[in-house]
């Protein structure tokens, strides 16, 4: 049973799959938000409280921490805006951070001043991702994201994946970081354009979990790329990778379709005891979908016939 | 690859693992609904008519048609009535039928009068019951539904329930009936008093499509009893249910979140060829829950900021 301890200076969290599934709150990230990053290079840190109220108000078990502004140095600009962003975030909110970064001294930057333990994001299977970000990892004894792509790029043959990933628990394992330190991103592909995406995603988390034995993680909305209504397919994409084995992704709490699944989910796999989260976030929920629809709706509701209750519902769980 | 086929006078179902899910429409049954009872026993059948035409405009892949009105002598009175009923729903749509009673008699009357090949819904693991139905699933050469129960009742351990399948299915081959037209029910527990109920049900339509190769319903409804919200927790439950393997069920498809998810998990199994059905259906949807929440939403919604756009969305699919 793979246990992934991430903290704040206050909470702990454990990722696991015996726990409620791990929500990273994606939305401090400036990458194609070319408002926010101007404003974060002002120093304008208003939107990024925002979302870091918003995102832990929503749901959010841990937030993503992302200052990639485009700048001609990131090397010189990311490490300390990283490093103030999380400052700010750990002084709105008590949830453990994901410190996000392709820039390695941002990095060491964002771990240096970060409270508790957070999770770095992101390792690849690149050799030099790995020499540069494990020997961080290792002192700072942290855990990491490790996505499951190296120097040739990202495979369309999940069993390739699956090996990248086997690759970098056997480099982190070199370095003394434990698999329950690793939390694999498997990569989900567009399944508008490669219809055996989820499929693929399902068998390759499922693998990663009775294999490899480590917690998973995956950038959720991407399975909906390019295709109309891309909630529904998220909500429906995210109970799947969750009864596959999935123990967190990285996803914007503040869609309440998604979020309304991750907590069914929850329900469904014994991980919301006794139901408690649930009844407390539904207790008084009105669906506002719930109405008879089709070309005889309206006379169905006129007439008050069609709606049923509680009894026959339960009629199938039958005795004897 | 068990393929169970269905059919109405017109139209050829395939019920199977590379299939869209079979949504069988609940609706048509008095079980519970006393006005319906009233109705149908006047021969009046302006309900069962709209459910029908409500049903199939949702999106429903066969009816279930129940006509169990409490009766003194169900096997006088539920016969011609159901057979009634058939016909009636036959004549205004062309989706395949589900016979749905516990009366031998009533299936029979069905049988006779049912154009192309009906479900039959059901059969126990009961010693009497098997003997007085399969021969008419033989006799009349179409599939039936197997509930996983017998006359120790339901047990709670699922293993049990899969050998009370597993006999059914060897019953079924005593009598040249094959396993392709044994569609088994797991039987679906309250999540809400039972939280091993979800993962329980997911391995256990896993094993039956696994080690015996059938396909398999439920009233997934039943998953959700006696908790609040219970379309929320329908609507992760099937789409979970469909990546264990679950081939069908027998639910209210004019539930528009649970037809979502449903839809939804066709495009993830990769059984909505091109998500054909997903864009056709949702292609100008505006989602009602797509707004920004929490404390700051006014201030997010009033400041234009925080909602961004496809481009950021794709960028975890990273190359290189």
């Amino acid at each position: 049973m793979s246990r992934t301890v991430v903290a704040s200076a206050t909470r702990t969290i454990v990722i696991g799959f015996d726990q409620p599934f791990c929500v990273i709150g994606e939305r401090i990230n400036p990458t194609g938000r070319k408002k926010l990053a101007a404003e974060m290079v002002e120093g304008n840190f208003e939107t990024v409280k925002k979302d870091a109220l918003e995102q832990v108000w929503a749901g959010a078990t841990m937030l993503d921490v992302n200052a990639g502004v485009t700048s001609v140095d990131p090397n010189q600009s990311e490490p300390p805006l990283l490093a103030r962003t999380i400052e700010l975030v750990q002084s709105l909110t008590d949830v453990p951070i994901s410190i996000d970064s392709s820039v390695p001294a941002a990095l060491k930057a964002g771990l240096e001043v970060c409270k508790g333990r957070p999770l770095v994001n992101s390792v690849t299977g690149e050799e030099d991702r790995l020499e540069s970000i494990l020997p961080l990892i290792r002192k700072y004894d942290v855990p990491v994201v490790a996505i499951s792509n190296d120097e040739t790029g990202i495979s369309e043959d999940p069993d390739v994946r699956f090996e990248v990933a086997r690759k970098i628990v056997r480099h982190a394992a070199d370095y003394g970081i434990k698999p329950e330190d690793v939390v694999v991103d498997p990569l989900v592909m567009p399944i508008g354009a490669m219809g055996t995406a989820g499929r693929q995603v399902f068998h390759l988390v499922r693998r990663l979990r009775e294999e490899l034995k480590v917690n998973t993680t995956c950038g959720a909305s991407n399975i909906s790329f390019g295709l109309p209504h891309r909630h529904g397919i998220n909500a429906a994409f995210l109970p799947m990778a969750i009864s596959a084995g999935m123990t967190s992704a990285i996803m914007n709490p503040c869609r309440p379709q998604e979020m309304e699944m991750v907590r069914a989910a929850n329900v469904l796999m014994g991980t919301d005891a006794n139901c408690a989260d649930w009844i407390g976030k539904y207790r008084d929920h009105a669906p506002t979908h719930d109405v008879p629809v089709g070309p005889v709706g309206e006379a169905m509701a006129s007439s008050g016939g069609g709606r049923r209750r509680g009894g026959r519902e339960a009629r199938r769980v039958r005795t004897g």
